[in-house]
């Protein structure tokens, strides 16, 4: 029998919460299929401040590269938003993202026919929607230098190298072999230089996917065309801000923020964490929707450890449970023949795996 | 009487027909209120590539320079689009830019009533919607040095300096004072250092506007609020790519792209441009929407030669013809009782003024 060290990191706000519930469903798969998961939690972020004075303890780092692969709550809150930069949670998501190797961030944003009204676009644009953005996630202008801030002066430096590149076109290559066979890249190649690096760059490796068709777009069209069309994409590479703030509105856009998982990959170890935030003004109320973490989970299998059919189970489970109307607090408007609490939930789709 | 001297840069596209119209309209209000404009032409852009091998020509600079605004109708298309950068008319119109010192873009997304529809937004997120984006538009990773791109690495800086930032800080504060006194700054500052300058300074200035609600936001965030929640914003302030993004954004949420104005101003002599593109797909057909283009003439006589009564009259006139149905052919979908022709609604709009 197969044995998974999964390092656990639920992170500040709702994330323990949350991620309770995700092992709740773990374990619910593990049994019915042929493997253990073995958890060991590590500390990280605004918690970790304040037990041990800096958001990323070394131990965390070293925990989860000798695991299998990271499971990731929510980090951050007000509390931690006025203190110096390196000690803020956000540095230590950074700096671990970093340490791990994590250079590629996939982002699937599906559309739940159960929910298609919780967007505020029209049903008829996002209906069949099924998008993925796969952005750098260790380069660019996250960690460029020159970077400073003397008081008179900021700046910071957006800078890739050629392999930087090669690698995360790689990645979004083949996961569009996998699905549509659509790569749009997207940059701002008419202004800025390291965007024409980008452009020639992708199309130098996109010889190696002939099947592939690849297009370009600039960024701010990106974001245009996301709102007008989102149909119109299968898989959306870009940088690393640029994909922040596509990724962003790509799963607002979809409405169903609270059910969007995420992968980071490409190092020793790969890190499974829900797209939405920490939300410490809800924490500790049993309202929160673990549905995006679960979906990490599943994700965590798929990618990290390759237990498809376990993946396979929680994600039909989900379906499921949304079809037979159950539904946390905050989407209680739409289409819940029953609102359940978080613990209430993850119990149900436990069951149902 | 009072005579104006207006440089007019017809550009690429369909830029010369929908100059054409907003020239007919001015030529309409000018005869009714009491003022003359002297128009002189420019090359700029794509056509200036073709007749005088640059973008940009040193006449165009001194001929803006000397006048007393500048109306502005599209340029670019993919004919120019392999040139190498210099060559390129979005180089040209960076460069104007920079020559006119034009440091702040202003934006509005207003909604018409008669093209809620137009929108893939559902109507009652769109209802009311009223934002002002003023974005830095001669600073940022626009201009940034050092910049570059060998093969190998490319780069670019994002750099702003306080003075750059109070500039567009107090550009901003004085246009939420003239609309609901809420501005909301855009940054990035939980990972870039030039952002913690810009928020640092924006607090600062924002005490000189003790009537105006000020509030932070991240640019991920930001790009999700305006599809969740457009109606939240009166004036959103930020840099230059962000607002490059942001504003495209929302523009296309308002679902009114074809009719929106923008005016870039803070130098000597402002410039009044669509923020729709040159379309060369649908150029010299006679089906171009004017709208934007009239809509940017009012915004010159608003802004730059203080004519507020003619351009009230064009406003108004631009309201009546969509309330009585009069559409070109992009919006013949919505609500249309006449689909007009570009010279034939450029008309319309002249009668009504
Ligand atoms: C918290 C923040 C540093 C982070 C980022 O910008 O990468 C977040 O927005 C994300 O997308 O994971
Ligand atoms: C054409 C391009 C250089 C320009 C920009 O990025 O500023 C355009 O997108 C705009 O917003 O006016």
């Amino acid at each position: 029998k197969k044995i998974y060290k999964i390092a656990v990191i639920r992170g500040d706000g709702i994330g323990p919460e949350i991620v309770d519930e995700a092992i709740k469903v773990l374990d619910s798969v593990c049994a019915k299929e042929d493997f253990e998961l073995q958890y060991e939690d590590y500390l990280m972020g605004g918690v970790a401040y304040d037990f041990k004075g800096t958001p990323l303890p070394d131990e965390t780092i070293e925990g989860c590269l000798k695991s299998d692969a990271v499971l990731f709550g929510a980090i951050g809150g007000e509390k931690w938003d006025s203190l110096p930069r390196e000690f803020r949670p956000e540095t230590g998501l950074l700096k671990l993202r970093k340490a791990l190797g994590l250079f590629a961030n996939l982002r699937p944003t599906a559309i739940f026919d159960e929910l298609l009204d919780a967007s505020t676009l029209k049903p008829e644009v996002l209906k069949g929607v099924d998008l993925l953005v796969v952005r750098e996630l260790i380069g660019g202008i996250y960690f460029g230098e020159p970077r400073g801030n003397d008081g008179f002066k900021g700046y910071n430096t957006m800078v890739y190298t050629k392999p930087e590149i090669e690698r995360i076109a790689h990645m979004a290559f083949e996961s569009a072999m996998k699905r549509r066979k659509i790569v749009c890249s997207v940059d701002k190649a008419n202004v800025l230089e390291v965007s024409q690096l980008w452009r020639d760059t992708v199309i130098e490796v996109s010889k190696q996917y002939p099947e592939v068709t690849l297009s370009h777009m600039y960024v701010d069209n990106a974001a245009m065309q996301l709102v007008r069309n989102p149909r119109q994409f299968d898989v959306i590479l870009t940088g690393n801000i640029f994909g922040d703030i596509l990724s962003d509105e790509a799963s607002m856009i979809s409405g169903s923020i609270g059910l969007l998982p995420s992968a980071s990959i490409g190092g020793k170890v790969g890190l499974f964490e829900p797209i939405h935030g920490s939300a410490p003004d809800i924490a500790g109320q049993g309202i929160a929707n673990p549905l995006a973490t679960i979906l990490s989970a599943s994700m965590m299998l798929r990618f990290a450890l390759g237990e498809t059919k376990a993946a396979d189970r929680i994600e039909l489970a989900i379906k499921k449970v949304l079809h037979d109307g159950y539904r946390t607090k905050d989407l209680a408007n739409y289409g819940a023949k029953e609102v359940c609490s978080t613990t209430q939930i993850g119990s149900i789709i436990a069951d149902y795996t």
